[in-house]
Formats: C-alpha cells, structure tokens, sequence
C-alpha cells in the first residue's frame, strides 16, 4: 500500500490527502513532521512534508506527487483532457504556490507561532499578495470551479492555500484575502459541500486539538 | 505557428527556447520585457517572460510551458515514460527552481546591476543556496544526465540555472557552486556539447553585447 508521510494540520499534506480520497485509492498515513534529520532527508531531500511512498521510492513536491497520482491512479480525473486546459490548471496551481501560498508563508511564524512580524515584512509580504491575488483573478474562473465547469488539481491547490492563508491575512492585516479574490466565497460553499474536504478538515480540526492539549 | 514571448538573455526563457528547439518545431521569437503594463499583464499574470502563445491562447510559468510542449510536439522526447521516473524528473526540476534559481535571484539585483548586497541578505541567501544544493546532490544522479541515461527537462531546467547562478556565486562568495555540486563539471560539459545549447549561448552573447552597446 502506498504511504503518505506528513501530518493533517500541513496544508500541503491535506492537497495530497484530498486528491488520494476523490482518487478513492487506499493509503496509509505515517505521522511524520518535517525535519532536518538525516535519515529523513534521503527520503526527502528538503525534509518537507508531505512525501509519498511508493513501491519504486520517494517522492517529494506537492504537485509532483499530484501529477504522479493522476498518471498512476485510476477513478475521478482532475486534469481536464486537451493539453491547453491541463497547462492551464498546472498555471494555477503554479500561481497558487508561488505567488500566495509562499508570500503568506511568511507570516505564519508571527501568526501561528507568535513571532514577531517587522513593518518591513509586513508592507513587502502585503505588495506580494496584492500582485499574487491580482495574477491569481486573471486565470480563475470560478464557473463554478476555479478552471471551469470540473473540480481539478487548482481547486485542491487553492482551496487548502486559501483557508490557511485568510487566517494569515485576517490577523496580520485586519482584512479579509476573500474581498481581493471575487467569486470565492461562493466557491468555498461549494469546495465545503465536498465530503472529502469535510472529513479532512475534521481531521485536522482534531490534530490541532491534541497539538493544543500538548 | 507559436509564438514565444521573451529575450534571450532570460535564462527561462532560454529553457523553452531550447526545448522547442530539440523538439524540432518552429516557433516565432517576439522579443519581450518582463513588464507590468495592463496589455501584456493580460497575457502574462505576473507580467513575466517567457510566455508561449498558442492558438488557443497564452501560457506562462517555465515549467508549465515545459509540459505542455512534450504534451503536445512529437520529437526528442524530453520525459521518461514510467510515471514514477518522470516524477523524479519533475521534482528535480522543481528543485532547481525553487532552492536553486529561486535563491541564487537574490543576488542578481547586486550582481548584474550594480545595487549592493547587505550582509544580513548574502548571510541568507548563502544558508539557502547551501541547503538547495545539499537537496540536488540526494536527487542529481549525472549518469551522464541529471536524472539518468537520457537527457530530460531536469538537465534543461539546471543547465540554464546553474549557469547564471554560478556567475552570482562566484561574484558574492568568491567560490564556485560547482564545488558544491560534484558531477557538474563533466555534465556542463556533456550539456554544451549539444548544438542547441551552443546556438542558444551565441544568440544571448549576441544580444547581451547589443545591450551593453545601449
């Protein structure tokens, strides 16, 4: 059975988690945080979560693995089929990691760690996101989904992107990511009607209990 | 017939360049600045270069461009077939970008345009650099390739990543990025023994010389 390595508070690890359930394909989880450790390492080389065991090896990078379960795994397809609109959904996955999830990665230290955030920080992460999101408008659709008519790898990037970096941006910046980002509310009722989404946030819901408890 | 939207002294724009070319499929170069005006931000989100123009529309994000060229041309292919070996090429290539290229970009404002470099920066950008390439070195296995016996998009990806970033090293550390990567040094010379690798040098020597004519 393949093995995903990672734990259900990652976002990145839930993207992993989600396409494997719409997929309907067994896994076996292993509870693994990311670290530096050596023998970690030589199965991934940045000592990133999540990471994705198979009968070949490892393998690391949340849309490489995405890419690799949809070219090995049977059930629900989530790349459209013409090359055009698959480039376009691999666009704004691309777009989705680089330009809002990494930006507002900087701020979770502060956010969920308690850190400090310098003015600095504060004024050039905010410049990132403002372009991320203006970029980010220019390919979504939201017809309903975030590439079309079908729910695809964007939607899975976005959605756990998003969720994670409104947090962020309330408590940073007092506002919401949602008012820069036309048609998401929306989209986000129609992503939470999705029983895969539920199960995993209420798996997450739970890691975060016990993280809370010690 | 396409249509790519760039310059040649982009050292991205030169991975899609060089792809087309071992695919053996025309394309018509339009010379381009990255830019942030409304017109080309409607083509490019991030009003980056490159960005390829196909019938159906424009597509940007090197690797993105990358997979759907070997998705769509016949010619050289550029993947492996197994899904797994193809993953592994996919992470390397994710892997120079993001703990490579990504890093090393830093030092570009300094290196190839004269703005200084604070100690906190060349202190960061240094750690960085070292942990990408100690994460390259678990993945490269230059046999004689970057990910095997065949050449492949990773070879492509690092070829036009280690280059312009070894000029950035060599000028802020006074050491070569080579030293940290064993096996480079014969794969550089493999890779440039490739006639398109030489065309590709010549065009953006050529046109590097007409910038600094003004």
């Amino acid at each position: 059975m393949i093995k995903v390595h990672g734990f259900p508070v990652s976002n990145y690890y839930n993207m992993v988690k989600f396409a494997l359930l719409e997929k309907g394909f067994e896994y076996e989880e292993v509870l693994t945080r990311p670290s530096q450790d050596g023998e970690f390492l030589s199965k991934s080389p940045m000592g990133k979560v999540p990471c994705l065991e198979v009968r070949e090896g490892f393998l690391t990078e949340t849309n490489v693995i995405l890419e690799f379960i949809e070219d090995t795994f049977w059930g629900h397809a989530l790349f459209p089929e013409d090359a055009f609109g698959k480039a376009k959904v691999r666009e704004l996955m691309k777009a989705s990691e680089l330009y809002l999830e990494l930006p507002a990665r900087e701020l979770f230290g502060a956010v969920f760690f308690g850190r400090p955030v310098s003015d600095d920080s504060k004024a050039s992460v905010g410049e990132k996101l403002d372009k991320g999101t203006a970029a980010l408008n220019k390919l979504l659709t939201f017809t309903p989904y975030a590439a079309g008519s079908a729910m695809t790898y964007a939607d899975i990037m976005l959605y756990y992107t998003v969720t994670l970096a409104e947090v962020a941006v309330q408590q940073v910046y007092g506002k919401s990511l949602y008012d820069d980002l036309p048609g998401a509310t929306e989209w986000l009722e129609l992503m939470e009607k999705n029983s895969n989404v539920q199960q995993i946030n209420r798996d997450r819901d739970t890691a975060l209990e016990k993280m809370k408890q010690g």
